[in-house]
């Protein structure tokens, strides 16, 4: 997984652990695609403080992930679910009863719901 | 739900947060039912600094919670996958295709393997 994208999913998940500063700066970074420059500038810091800032970010979110496995556990639940989607929609191939194939995409809708 | 057993899954989700002396205290008390003063005998130390200790865990679990929201969001899901499970039981009734019912079972067991 590219790093600046796996750093932006992390984010996502454990970015609450982060302290509101940390959290600023992150998403300004990461979601709001600002530089180093100008995030600083609206901090009244500098470009390196900035920088290292999102450093210690980057090695905690990693740290969280090693504990947790938030990251990889959803990755792989979600596979389950859409593999299980793939099923049902062949299932559904074979399915000429309306009431059956409507339950079953009542199904699908529901775990789409969660991937 | 039952503090102690809350407290014992917030444990199971979050116990690598906590350092590895505290997690050995909450282990001995949640997961092997020890006593306060069979712990600290263990420990060497106090029956009221392990009862600190293990406040202070509590604590930081539930504050983990309130950031993260992972009990509650694996219960909702959990509870989600088991509804699938049941609408695909009731599918299975009026399924006479015995391919169709196997394909519909081993979608119930990948379910059923994330519950």
């Amino acid at each position: 997984m590219e790093k600046r994208f796996e750093i932006s999913l992390l984010f996502d998940f454990y970015g609450e652990l982060l302290t509101e500063k940390q959290k600023d700066i992150m998403d300004l970074y990461f979601n709001n695609d600002l530089s180093l420059s100008e995030i600083a500038e609206i901090n009244n810091t500098s470009r390196q403080a900035t920088h290292d800032t999102i450093k210690t970010c980057e090695k905690a979110l990693l740290v969280y992930e090693e504990k947790l496995k938030l990251l990889s556990k959803d990755y792989k639940l979600k596979e389950t679910l859409k593999k299980i989607v793939s099923e049902l929609d062949n299932l559904q191939i074979d399915i000429k009863d309306e009431k059956m194939n409507q339950l079953i995409y009542d199904i699908k809708t529901q775990i789409i719901g969660n991937i």
